[in-house]
């Protein structure tokens, strides 16, 4: 790590994943002279035309992956779907690596997560873990329906998320599944709100700043939009990041850590977290002084955090098309009719319930960045865009 | 240029010159989408390391430049150097080409330049010009000394400039010169302010926005500090804006035209001109809704522009070593100690009086941004910065 200190060059920071965060961070490394190499796999579109340094394989190939790494000063991640136990070897091995294999470990698994958390006394939704139907049934009578079963790994976007009206219908899904994995079980909250909390820490844990709040709305499990200020009371707010800087310390990150609330009943519950620059963190990049994407880079560098302040009101309103869209591109010339609007291209090839860009507003106010947003995603895709407020033709299912 | 339109991709835009404005060109366009491919000269670092589609090759040579522009939508440059006729013959070619041979030609040639906009009636400083010892001595009495002689065609921060204060020094100059290239002649005037308005002009001239004014300084002809907003009067920078599009109607520019003037005796005067993205500008990408490189790109796409206005006073400081510096490389974490610092590295080289990284920061006026700037700009070189008000070792040749 502190090679590139000692040589006084510019620090080489390897992302395994080659989507859309690895591109935002590629973006922000420019700035900061930063070099970045990426691993990529066949299917990620985002830098494969843009950077110079890209490696094509399989992410989780233990050969590739330690080659990868020397000739990085650190590795970090644009998903935390890489095993933990690849991590800790490359640990093992000498290579620098962040977030940690014990952090991903985590990450990655709901149900742990969440005895993790529930064991520091963090509060969460009231939850069990099953593996079986026969166990789903022998805690049925503590849940009310309907009911919510999650898979404990490799859900995201609302993928491997399950509601269920009847518990006949909850255990013939138990007894249906391949998955292998255990199952996190609730009753379906009614969610007054969501929010997050993004957390950055350094190298030494008392190297840490917090964004301020960023309210979010989800549409089908999938994030469509993010503000902020949020609406909530300014006591809530600090309750959030106060709870964020405990999840944070539970988990031990190091880099950007995204903590997912809800708001039920007026108290605040952890719903999940992701040890990574994240979709509710888009918006920093233009509403606050330095965005997740640069704090990130200089959390795992080891370079000091910078400012976190909030510069203006600000919405991000994530392009993701909601059905099968005739073009492949994004209508730019649309889109940038609105003079504000700042749109981020992905680069990706459009398919439905995937999200391909995002558009970003600074306004007097939040509601007012919201509408000016979605002004200019609806400008932006011919078609219909996932959580669009002014599209009554679909209900989320949930 | 309709062709990535009709085809529902992104733009290609090739840019000539692979300098710092390429490179945060690039980082620009890859916010939006838009492709970016450079055509660099050996000694270009900026882009070297991490763009994919990079040419290295004499960006002068005809058959390379006219390979380079059927690859692309649009060619545009990061610096002013290329011959007009080189870029006539592209465009004579079916190649797109912004700014044109015309605007090009007026902006490589100070002598032009002064004509032109002196015809349109836009206020210069008083000049002459001049091509031989003979002709200086001829009209020497129509000025006061000290004299000032700007070679017309070639220079560059500060390069190409005289000064001289007697008739004797100059004449001798010009009889020992062997630069081909005729000399503007003017008095040395007493600047109250320096200013620049960033003009972003579309394909349709009617296509047109404007930046606030921005305030610099320069140091031996060397802009070493920008900020906004200016301390000048409303009225002075109501007639800046004014000017300056009229400048840019002269030149016919497609694209950023940067507008310099002096304030002396508290009128304005057109220094020069720039076609292009400019050194002042660099405090948009935090300071404005839209940078100068995103409209730049929007502009020469034919992308509608995007708002100009002004999100904060901002200040920016350009990291110049003043001196041979013992390290090669930026301290990052001594600039980044400043936690509102947001710095923007070249990967250049160290060299004294070359630009290898500018700082901008945000605050609630001018003067604190700038006091902020220079702070973390002195922690980020070991040795001395060109401009620096603190620094009183050395006093301005001019």
């Amino acid at each position: 790590m502190a090679t590139w200190k000692s040589e006084a060059r510019a620090p080489v920071v390897g992302i395994i994943g080659g989507g859309q965060l690895a591109r935002m961070m590629f973006q922000s490394a420019l700035s900061l002279g930063i070099e970045v190499h990426i691993l990529r796999s066949e299917s990620d579109e985002s830098l494969n035309k843009i950077a110079k340094e890209v490696t094509t394989a399989s992410q989780f190939d233990p050969t590739t992956l330690y080659h990868f790494a020397r000739k990085c000063d650190v590795v970090t991640f644009d998903h935390e779907l890489i095993p933990a136990q690849l991590v800790q070897e490359l640990s093992d091995r000498n290579c620098t690596i962040f977030p940690s294999a014990d952090t991903l470990a985590l990450a990655a698994d709901k149900a742990k997560q969440r005895k993790a958390l529930q064991a520091e006394g963090i509060p969460v939704p009231k939850f069990a873990v099953v593996e079986t139907a026969m166990e789903l049934e022998a805690i049925s009578t503590a849940f009310e329906f309907p009911l919510v079963l999650k898979a404990a790994r490799g859900g995201f976007d609302g993928r491997g998320v399950h509601r269920f009206s009847t518990l006949e219908q909850a255990t013939q899904f138990m007894r249906d599944t391949k998955s292998q994995v255990p199952y996190v079980v609730e009753s379906e909250l009614e969610i007054e709100a969501e929010l997050a909390v993004l957390v950055v820490t350094g190298q030494q844990s008392a190297d840490r700043v917090t964004y301020p709040p960023i309210q979010t709305r989800q549409f089908d499990g999938i994030c469509v939009e993010a503000f902020w200020p949020t609406e909530l009371d300014p006591e809530v707010e600090a309750e959030a990041i106060e709870l964020a800087m405990r999840v944070a310390d539970t988990v031990g990150s190091v880099g950007v850590l995204a903590v997912e609330f809800f708001l039920v009943d007026g108290k605040l519950l952890v719903n999940e977290l992701a040890p990574r620059v994240h979709n509710s963190g888009h918006l920093t990049i233009e509403g606050a002084v330095t965005s997740q994407f640069e704090n990130h880079l200089r959390a795992v560098t080891g370079l000091p955090l910078g400012s976190t302040e909030m510069i203006s009101p600000v919405a991000m309103v994530n392009l993701i098309p909601a059905d099968s869209v005739t073009k492949g591109a994004i209508n730019l010339e649309g889109a940038l009719l609105v003079p504000e609007a700042k749109v981020h291209d992905y680069s990706k090839t459009a398919r439905p319930n995937r999200k391909i860009a995002h558009i970003s507003v600074l306004a007097e106010d939040a509601q007012s960045a919201l509408k000016r947003a979605w002004e200019a995603a609806r400008a932006s895709l011919q078609g219909r865009i996932l959580g669009d407020p002014e599209d009554d033709s679909v209900e989320p299912d949930a």
